[in-house]
């Protein structure tokens, strides 16, 4: 029988009465740019500015011609401009190739061949025919770009063409003013958070506004927890939580979800992501203290929780079972046990808070004993290490911190050895470094977490980023989940936590 | 000193109130197609019915596959569908590119590389990119087409993507229903001449609904006469003659005209259109005896024949002037002094019948005299031909037939004469072409006018045409007044007056 989706309709009734009013901002580009090819930059490119965007008004463009512009900063939003066209005759239409490029590869590199074993059509390129010259040209497309490369592919010979007025109408729910982070030197690593957390808040918290353009279950902890504390759209948090209560396949809470057409889920489902429904509720209702939700959703949760122990827990150990997604990393070589077993202990702490703070009787508590037994039977004393069949990740140390199974000092110290393990397997994406620095600052190592944070993050805003990226590794700017960068996402929520681990 | 556009708003107000309402009818595809190479069809290819388009309901596609919808016939509207979506995970945009088909060459040649000396941002294709699926997509730009080649070029391997309620939303001014001719056996021929001015009629007369989608002056006067004897949208025809009056540059009434983004003159003067002005304001008078409106523009009239007259006649003889656009027919050999000749004889002729139906006191009787005289100055009596620096053209036959300047017999052997020559210049487009056949016509030769017609666009219907082709040789299938077939227009309305001569 095929999977059952269980709609619940009152439920998408309350996330539809949720939908937040999109806010727009007149953008204009800064400069028009070339990128000089950079073996020492990280990006590849260095840009080189040509002349201030606004010397557009007097260019003029034939077929074959070809700009870059620079708006200065990244941005989600409509690209609009006024084609202006003069000559002896203005008799064809326009045709143009838009490629709009988060990080500088997207507009000078070539997208094809491809790799990518997601589809290329995220590729974010497009043509647009302009029949009506001159005239305003609104591309309908939402775009998330910080650079736009123009090419004029085909007009006649018998006039040119000038873009005037380029804009980019930038769309965000994101709409209140944050204050920065008070005496710190981080304001710029803030500010590329910020930056990126603004332009993945729409109708929904966007994974990226890139690609996929989607709510995913596990993005949506760490949007929430740094919207908590910066843009505070709290009803979003609450429409996203309520999506995905009211669009369950066989009762399971599903990885994503899109809006559009109509709100439906992905066919994707991940564990892990799943569990972590049940800790985003409670930290929703703690930020919000608004009860009466955790009241209505607080039975997704206890199904949740025990739907899965009863299929992957067995004497308090996690069961691996194949065909199963089980997220932890974007990394290949991950052995992902250790860490769905600490997924399991977190998940039945939240819930067991989340009981008491809803005045909900469920007593959770031996089979919190059980698997914080399972899961300390995993730890390696000598080393001092959490090992993961054998093996030793930044992940596995990460997961038991947050599971708090052994004193903080033991967590921060497996932590850091593991760090300091250059066989371990490391943190692919910032989802990943993001647990680490989570474990870190919640077992009390708040200096070692912020001094990480900032070497990372700052890193990433050293090596050009001006929103956080979806992957980073330090020694590969072109490493990628999907086997091409180019299909990767340079604006990624799930790497902007650094704006909440400041204001902590 | 650049030349002044002289824009005369009261004629543009007019023009402005005279736009019609179009009319959109819902066509749906009959068949999906294919097409063989065939050395012995005329346009190169022969359909091939594959499944009857209904059936695309239940076909799903993924990235590389394609398909052509054959609608039954031409029209000039927009395409619309339901993209559907289903699989694993609709987990991407859909890209496609559309190629829009008059004819088989359209949907299976390459359009590049191209030798073309217009531009090629005309070849009709265009790429879409759908973000939300399933759901409706409606291509925004206008296209002419009888063929829609569908081919799917990016989406994931996860779903598939299935066209539904493929439909075109045909779009003409052209809304009576028109008789068909009684007792005759150019059924076909008229339905095919009536569908082409159809597709072509829309807030203006276009020339073709593919390209150049643009009101040209020469084009407009065949259209006109059509549409007396058929649509009988006469206001249209108004419309136009006030577009024309509205916006000359230095006086000149222009070749053609945009309608959008607003009313403007293209850079285009041909002086043969210029006089013929006065000819279509001639039969907009005599069709409709709208007194008032030939009143109106009838100094414009004036104004074209004595400035040309200054301008271009020394004792009565046509002097040809360099770097003017002389049109009469898309053709590399012809001599045009004949027929420019002539065409100056018919406009003033066309001027006096005016002024007398009008009660305008002006005599251009001895104009007249004068410049007959000249004509008959090139007048072979030994050959019974008209000679054109010399040269032998169905043309300088044609034009001369219909400046009158002989005995009618003496005309059409004229013509008879010329195209029994096989060294004569011939007509390369159906405009000429109608001159021809219009020469005869009003020389009393009907016969012989509708056994040619008979022949030449019951020929184009024989060798394909669901509407008929801007340029037609019937020895070459690929003869283009541009360097390349593809940027013909197939559905093109100086071709379509076979259904006035029907209905003389």
């Amino acid at each position: 029988m095929a999977p059952a989706e269980t709609v619940q309709i009152p439920f998408l009734t309350a996330a539809e009465a949720l939908t937040p009013k999109l806010s727009y901002t007149e953008e204009r580009p800064k400069d028009v740019v070339t990128f000089v090819p950079d073996d020492k930059a990280f990006l590849r490119h260095t840009k080189v500015v040509q002349y201030n965007a606004s010397r557009l008004e007097d260019k003029w463009f034939s077929s074959g011609d070809e700009f870059i512009v620079d708006f200065g900063g990244h941005r989600t939003g409509y690209l609009s401009f006024y084609l202006d066209a003069q000559g002896e005759n203005v008799d064809c239409p326009a045709r143009l190739r838009l490629t709009f490029g988060e990080v500088p590869g997207d507009v000078v590199e070539d997208f094809y061949p491809s790799k990518s074993w997601i589809s290329t059509s995220w590729f974010p390129h497009e043509e647009a025919k302009i029949d009506e010259l001159p005239g305003q040209v609104n591309i309908p497309r939402r775009h998330a770009f910080r650079y736009v490369r123009v090419q004029v592919l085909e007009v006649s010979s018998k006039f040119k063409i000038c873009f005037r007025k380029i804009k980019c109408y930038a769309v965000t729910s994101a709409c209140k003013k944050v204050a920065p982070v008070e005496g710190c030197d981080f304001n710029l690593i803030d500010t590329v958070g910020l930056r990126t957390l603004r332009d993945c808040m729409q109708t929904v918290f966007e994974d990226g506004p890139r690609r996929d353009r989607r709510l995913w279950l596990g993005d949506l902890r760490l949007q929430a927890l740094v919207n908590y504390v910066t843009f505070q759209n709290n009803d979003l948090v609450k429409r996203c939580l309520y999506l995905f209560a009211g669009l369950r396949m066989d009762q399971k809470v599903m990885a994503s979800l899109y809006e559009r057409p109509e709100p439906r889920v992905s066919g994707d489902y991940i564990l892990d992501y799943e569990l972590l429904f049940v800790v985003t509720l409670l930290e929703y209702v703690e930020a919000t203290n608004d009860i009466s939700t955790g009241r209505e959703l607080f039975g997704i949760c206890q199904n949740i929780l025990e739907r899965n122990h009863q299929e992957y827990i067995k004497d308090g150990i996690f069961q691996m079972k194949p065909g199963v997604w089980y997220f932890i990393d974007w990394h290949d070589d991950l052995d992902r046990f250790a860490s769905m077993q600490a997924v399991f202990v977190i998940a039945f702490k939240a819930a067991q808070s989340l009981a008491n703070k809803l005045d909900i009787g469920v007593d959770y508590t031996e089979d919190i004993r059980l698997l914080s037994e399972g899961s300390l039977a995993l730890y390696d004393e000598d080393k001092g290490i959490f090992l993961s069949n054998g093996q030793i990740s930044w992940a596995s140390q990460a997961w038991m911190g947050l599971a708090h199974v052994l004193p903080q000092e033991q967590h921060v110290r497996a932590i850091q050895i593991a760090m300091q393990n250059p066989n371990a397997i490391r943190a692919n994406t910032p989802y990943c470094y993001h647990y680490v620095l989570e474990a870190l600052f919640k077992n009390g190592a708040r200096d070692a977490c912020l001094a990480l944070a900032k070497d990372y993050f700052g890193g990433m805003v050293d090596r050009g980023a001006d929103t956080y990226w979806e992957a980073y590794r330090e020694d590969d700017s072109t490493f990628s989940p999907y086997d091409d960068h180019h299909n990767n996402s340079f604006c990624h929520a799930w790497s902007c936590t650094v704006s909440w681990f400041l204001r902590l």
